[in-house]
């Protein structure tokens, strides 16, 4: 089994020992995706970049992983083919003739 | 190689290729997660929980993903690591005989 | 009538001209909110804190505005009387003595 | 004084009495609100529309007025302004006759 599987194995045993697959339609996984990005964000509030504590970084990141992973297993998603085809997708809207060595969204290339 | 260092791998040789690692502090990764959930979010506003256009959901859900790979990779976070150790530590926060079949938070039940 | 009622009630004019009510729900009007202050967050993202353009920051900000003033009227919510009791309730959490400058959060202090 | 020079004019004196706004810079700010704008959306979460509480509601919404308050004074920008130019500029995305009753994105009619 791959080691994403094997993630999404023991999340999904979490969730069904609790029986909380009646919560976990698409669209409040997004919500949940949102609220745990944004207490990620918030480790990092009135702060310089680096200054967040990394054990809570920890803590908030494997909120936001785990939440995914439940809305890829969803909607039967594979992380690693949909991760790839849009670092492809994006190959092209930012090719490195044009994008090297700056932040500026594709529609301002 | 895993699964996961693999995708990390293909990330950072397209970050890499564009010199973007000088955008990319611990902060900014942390706000990019953001907008991608919100991104994601937008496709369930003003609809049913299960009407977002799949196609979609997989290209916004991979932006999360792209995200959250680099700032763990950042940090030198193992993602199964931190998921699995969350998951144990949300199994005493959320004891199965007290969680289970209700949405509350863990200071409500 | 105050400033905050006439911009609702031209909010409330657009809305009604295109027969939108019924997709304004409580949820789906806190989703908006995310939304376009994710928007707005995008403004900065890569940037130094003063480097976002000043006239999209003005739009971004005008959408917050009008979906948090679209939920405060669906509750019947009076928006300075909400801001106004939390100033007075965040001056117990942030003493001046405890909380002068210093960004800590209230249960770090 | 307008009612919204009144709020600002009292959060600023809240700030100002705790030497915070040397945390505020534009960045920050639009980070506060959309970390207050999650924490509004969590409410919500693994619920109906209806049944977030509205007294708690209203303590998020007030946080996010706030930070969208001083986020407006940080610029200069007049609220009530810019609210009403954004609905000008929403009437020609979204013309009555092809908006009216549909949620679709103005780029979808």
């Amino acid at each position: 089994m791959t080691e994403i599987k094997e993630i999404i194995q023991e999340l999904i045993k979490f969730r069904n020992e609790r029986d909380w697959e009646q919560f976990h339609n698409p669209k409040d996984l997004a919500l949940a995706i949102n609220i745990e990005a944004s207490e990620l964000l918030e480790l990092f509030l009135w702060k310089n970049a680096d200054e967040a504590d990394k054990e809570k970084v920890k803590e908030e990141l494997a909120d936001v992983f785990a939440f995914a992973f439940l809305l890829a297993n969803k909607y039967k998603i594979d992380v690693k083919e949909i991760v790839l085809e849009k670092i492809k997708k994006n190959g092209e809207k930012y090719p490195v003739a044009k994008a090297k060595g700056t932040a500026k969204k594709y529609d301002e290339l």
